[in-house]
């Protein structure tokens, strides 16, 4: 039988920049009733990453341009905080009362380009803002790299963040960063169970484990930003998160 | 420590068109090596559910319209497949070589009005199709009826299906029928870790849920369509995946 657990870490401490994320896995793994073996997956919430790098951004300090200003008059958000996202991405796809949707760098599209301004020290005036990690896949590999060293097992790394969705009411985790596994798993050309050749089945697995991961994560104050998943029968593979962005040449809902 | 497990189980026999899902689900539960308590999640892929509903359709009865011609034309699709499509679905989104993208009757947007012709029996040539079920929430509910009935446990139910996104690549499970727990859950309202109120915090967590039992289902010959989702601290409630699809008003993809 497959089994796979989930298990969502308490006790990680305040992230602050520069700290030692590797190190900070290994003690709350350690710290609760747990072990990292070969084959877990060590999955982050990109919030704990991008404040480990100090992606902070202070509102205060931005000038808006005239394009924000425009923007933000239609969505109704913060001209400093638009211009914060217009730098952050190469495209608007939507702009309308409530919400701008962009294309961020990384190719994500999502809301905001992916800037929060929840969970953080305080902030609760909301004057900080906290942006993506420079190169997500990047970070998953060298984080990769030190836990590797350090324990000894041959573990993944997913780093993930809560997007919304065309067509779907909620949000759930998609994989924004990758490393030790494929995020995408090509089943073409495998047969089905009465022998037809499936035509096109190509999954979506690091999103699939950022969603289960999601789930056990929380979203409030419960402050679990580390979950370690067990069980999972991926192979270990030189995997990245930036496949699972859909080339803009496929891409039919510009 | 929130602890999660995700079960595939063995042994599930092939569907026919009356199976009792509810006393095969009991039957797989007890032949591998776990219960089913209260809270747990019963998963069932929506192929197994259209069996038991009888949805198949075939192809040499259809006659396809002058429309479904026009279209088979463009994404180049057997024209009696994109009837069935058509007849499914409440509008076509995009058309294009390779891809028909409808706005399935439920609310769905997805490729080919979830119609599949892969792991049918006696199909090798293509000729048979299965369509999702008339109601999958009317499906859960009653699914999870009887269930409770039958092994006296307030358990909950969800149907789910693997579908493409926008923007990304790689499919996910997402979920299309569900009763017994809450399909969205809405955090609007409450504190961060530093006491701001987060804006606009809705969770999908029918679809992460989804999304988990998908990662372990498997998609190709694995043969198993039903999971057992323990340890989920999800409210018991009257919920339904409808409540998953966006409203048509609120939609910027169309």
């Amino acid at each position: 039988m497959v089994a796979v657990s989930l298990h969502a870490l308490p006790g990680v401490p305040h992230i602050e920049p520069g700290d030692d994320l590797a190190g900070i896995v290994i003690d709350v793994v350690a710290r609760n009733d747990v072990a990292l073996d070969d084959g877990d997956v060590v999955v982050l919430a990109q919030k704990i990453v991008s404040k480990s790098e100090g992606r902070y951004a202070d509102l205060s300090a931005v000038e808006p341009s005239l394009e924000a200003k425009r923007l933000a008059g239609i969505c109704g958000k913060d001209p400093r905080l638009v211009e914060l996202i217009l730098s952050e991405s190469v495209g608007v796809l939507r702009c309308v009362p409530g919400v701008i949707i962009v294309r961020h760098r990384l190719g994500l599209v999502l809301a905001n380009a992916g800037i929060d301004q929840s969970n953080l020290p305080g902030n609760a005036a909301g004057g900080r803002a906290l942006l993506l990690p420079l190169d997500p896949d990047a970070s998953a590999h060298r984080l990769r790299r030190t836990l590797v060293e350090r324990s000894g097992r041959r573990c993944g790394v997913a780093i993930i963040d809560s997007l919304g969705r065309a067509w779907r009411q909620g949000t759930t985790g998609i994989c924004i960063g990758a490393a030790g596994f494929g995020a995408l798993s090509d089943m073409r050309g495998s047969r089905d169970l009465y022998g037809r050749t499936l035509q096109s089945t190509i999954i979506g697995t690091g999103d699939e484990l950022a969603a289960a991961a999601s789930l056990v994560m929380g979203q409030a104050n419960e402050g679990t930003p580390i979950v370690l998943v067990k069980g999972l029968a991926l192979l270990l593979q030189n995997g990245n998160a930036q496949t699972l962005v859909r080339p803009l040449c496929e891409d039919l809902f510009q």
